[in-house]
């Protein structure tokens, strides 16, 4: 049998129209605003506190990834397809993909194998047209800002050298990195660095996936940090009118997307932050939908639970009052092989030592989750490469932990290949009578909430504060914003800050380089290394192997 | 009575669903692929060449504008309302507005008054994504040719200082004009001088308007021209292999958008190129669509006829062998009392004197018309301010020209404002049995067709070409695009290359710059003047005065 990309098995689903998977969350078919067939925003009316209190969170994270990333997308579709095979309402919530990543190397985000949300090609392209909309009004701000900086009627007196909004685009742009703007001359503006971001490393993206309602929206707008004046005082978006109009422009993406996964069960997709410099997690609001409509609502949070699982429950649980039941921790033996030493060449060769040594990864992030107060379930993806040996290993060990792991094989077989990891899950939230607990309360200083994390959760002996951190925190001070929550930017390819410390990672110390302020989202984002926030083309990007028929049909798209 | 702004007057409309519109023209339900329910896409099955042969094609047009425009959108929108009323069956086929001049202080183009194309919000926003489509089929070319320019593996040698591709953005945004980009070091690419045009000047705008089809929009996507190696070879967007990623991003840009006016007939709306260095019309292939469906389209091409109408003839019409049976030329008693030497101060004043002064500008205008062997209709967009006296004396001076001059009141009435403007349409298009002549045949010398248009549509005695300008017709000549249509660069405020010659300028010489290449477009571009290609924000940009409420109603929007 050929092998089928994930681009051929969703071409061969015949989708079912998008007014069937609202009916089955028992929304009216008036209350779909259709994009086609198969695509729907639903309005927030639809919400509902009550409910949201009544069905069942589970979050789906992993264990310290490898470049390769974990397959936490394709677990979370294939866990809803089990659920629904075993009999409970599941409604997966998750991220939507990036433009730019999909030219590139890594390809979209809407699953893969038989575990893939559809239809895949326009999620992975425009959507609904949520990222424009983020990626206009973050650009208008920043239109604003240039403007005033050469007006004669309404001039701020900003600094230009004191601007920290920069403009985004969703594309992997090297090259728009580092920029000089306003050349040219008195008719173009006052010359300044500049760069451009990706679009999902935008504030307004994080602002759309904290906001509850389009008020909060509008509020979160206009707190912006855009600057200083050069007599230091700071600049905020209202102060340029600018809420309103960014607003307008996010009037619509404001709304969560339904979508349909390959066994004609509800997605719900909607925002897509960073998961380095932001929360990396679906919105607020499309998880609410999702908890109004849904008796369990999967969904995920990127990289590895030390930075994924860590923000979604400390950042955007705590501000929207959510309570997980469970959590899954993905873990691929492959990444157990390189936690355990082996190197890039071994990785695909079984070796239960590698295995056994790298099992204190997984052990670590199974305390951390305990931490929260919610149990993990650790969802084993397998590959073809993987060993009886391995798998039994893993699954023995966790027993020893009192955690049930279960092999997931959705990507192969979608639902029927999740049923058993299903049950787990279920028996998990049935048990859990406890309420989670975050590991800091925002009100804490935020030297202390930042150490807890680096001591409780990636196991740190301390935090190191930079000179520019320590400046950086007297700014926080004076503006005002120490009691937001903490966004950590860390390598999520180990536990410090170190991406070559594998496995657990003991006897270190964590570096605090700088200390950014995302004031309308409402967190501070403590620096702990390089952060790339405008992803690079390859030598050979993938734009050059999709292609397009006369017919519309597309092919190479990953 | 409270004088009620467009948006109040839009949003106090009830619309219909998009289906019933579908159904007017004949489109069954399963074929309109919604956006929400005022707002479908049309399949381009849909398109067939037999009724576009037997259906009636009317461009509205206008003499040479006062910057304030002199309302071609609002006669369009205005005349099909009219033609509906008196028992034709019209539509009415126009642009889609660019977001950047939104909140600037242009305002949207969805009509005004009582003849307004709606839901107007999100016509002038995002509408259904095309704009952004373009944008980001332009920037992805840009990232490959950054990409190409620092690759190790597949380095064509490109000459960054002879790169002719610029990044587009929909925004008003003069910072972003002039720019250096890749600085930082190796990481960040190779440093170049690069700048942005707003979205509605980027060559894949014409190219999508100029298309026929999907294969046909693929080809000229591949023959964009970047620039040049250090060796003088042209490099084409296919020796990037774009074509086929761009065109992935534009498979749903290409069809074209139904909506509605406000009395409930159809428009379609499609595409929005520039009027000065492009086409200024909306795509082949929603003209063609409107033409399959509709017994009359009413369509319109951007600035006064020497340019619009121009480009619509000599490029739409013969690349997609249309054959206009009318057209309708847009004059307002202002524009006249402009042209015949009222200053700014005095345009607002009833008089006769500058009237008659100024109503060359019409006469010549209605003397091109007719070199293309299509009769004109006048259509008076009459103010509060205009005389009795004025009008009549329109009147009667087009009637010695055989011309019915017509008051419009579409604006103040819709449709009953403007019944008898469409009788006059009818009147002209069923006497018409002629079929249209361009004004020069595309396989001309690229200087006799220069030269053809300055001479006759102009009025110009000759046409000077700078020391840059012959050097660009060797390059043409060199590529071998001697055979592409002329898209002409000029002021709109003058027929001459200068602005301030108002009226009907006589003995005079216009002077062509530089010629650019749209090779995907298959037009080249000589430059007669400075060229806006990025608007900037005013002292106070529009976006400051718009206000969306916590219900997601929006008030300030023009």
């Amino acid at each position: 049998m050929k092998h089928l990309s994930d681009i051929e098995i969703a071409q061969g689903k015949e989708l079912i129209h998008i007014k069937e998977i609202g009916a089955k969350l028992g929304i009216k078919e008036d209350d779909l605003e259709l994009y086609g067939k198969y695509k729907a925003k639903l309005p927030l009316h639809l919400i509902d506190e009550e409910k949201i209190k009544l069905n069942n969170l589970v979050l789906v994270t992993a264990i310290t990834p490898t470049p390769a990333g974990e397959g936490k997308t394709t677990v979370s579709i294939g866990l809803t397809e089990g659920l629904n095979k075993i009999g409970k309402q599941a409604t997966a919530v998750l991220r939507e993909p990036s433009l730019g990543p999909v030219f590139g190397i890594k390809g979209g985000a809407a699953g893969g194998g038989y575990s893939q949300v559809v239809p895949m090609e326009d999620i992975n392209l425009h959507f609904t047209g949520d990222f424009n909309a983020i990626e206009k009004a973050n650009n208008l701000l920043s239109a604003l800002i240039d403007n005033n900086l050469q007006s004669k009627c309404c001039n701020f007196n900003l600094d230009p050298r004191a601007i920290f909004w920069k403009r985004v685009i969703d594309m992997n742009d090297r090259s728009l990195r580092k920029i000089t703007i306003g050349l040219g001359g008195t008719a173009n503006g006052i010359p300044r660095e500049d760069g451009f971001n990706i679009t999902p490393a935008s504030e307004v993206m994080a602002i759309l996936c904290m906001a509850t309602n389009f008020k909060d929206l509008k509020e979160r707008l206009g707190d912006i940090f855009v600057g200083f004046t050069f007599d230091k005082k700071p600049i905020f978006a209202r102060d340029l009118k600018a809420e309103n109009a960014m607003a307008i422009l996010l009037k619509d993406a404001i709304k969560p997307n339904l979508v349909q996964t390959l066994e004609e069960n509800p997605a719900i997709i909607h925002g897509g932050p960073f998961a380095n410099i932001a929360q990396g997690t679906n919105t607020i609001i499309a998880t609410k939908m999702g908890l109004s409509l849904s008796n369990y609502v999967i969904t995920e949070a990127g990289f590895g639970a030390d930075l994924g699982a860590e923000k979604f429950l400390n950042i955007k649980c705590v501000a929207a009052d959510l309570n997980p039941k469970a959590v899954v921790l993905v873990a691929t033996i492959r990444a157990l092989r390189h936690h355990g030493g082996a190197k890039k060449e071994e990785l695909n060769n079984p070796n239960i030592d590698f295995v056994k040594a790298g099992f204190c990864n997984l052990e670590k992030h199974i305390e951390n989750i305990r931490k929260f107060n919610i149990e993990p379930v650790v969802a084993i993806n397998t590959f073809i490469t993987d060993s009886h040996n391995e798998i039994e290993f893993i699954i023995e060990k966790c027993e020893e932990l009192n955690v049930q792991a279960v092999v997931s094989k959705g990507w192969e077989k979608g639902g029927n290949g999740t049923k058993k990891l299903a049950q787990a899950v279920v028996n998990v939230v049935e048990a859990t009578t406890t309420q989670f607990k975050p590991i800091y309360n925002w009100n804490s200083p935020v030297k202390e909430k930042i150490e807890k994390i680096a001591k409780e959760i990636y196991g740190a002996d301390a935090v190191d504060f930079d000179k520019k951190a320590k400046l950086n925190l007297k700014r926080i001070d004076r503006l005002g914003f120490n009691d937001f929550a903490i966004c950590m930017a860390k390598t999520q390819k180990s536990f410090s800050d170190n991406e070559f410390l594998v496995g657990r990672p003991k006897d270190f110390v964590v570096t605090v380089r700088e200390i950014e302020i995302a004031a309308g989202a409402r967190f501070i984002i403590p620096i702990l290394g390089q952060m790339m926030r405008m992803p690079g083309l390859p030598g050979v990007p993938a734009s050059e192997g999709m292609t397009i028929d006369d017919d519309g049909v597309i092919s190479g798209l990953s």
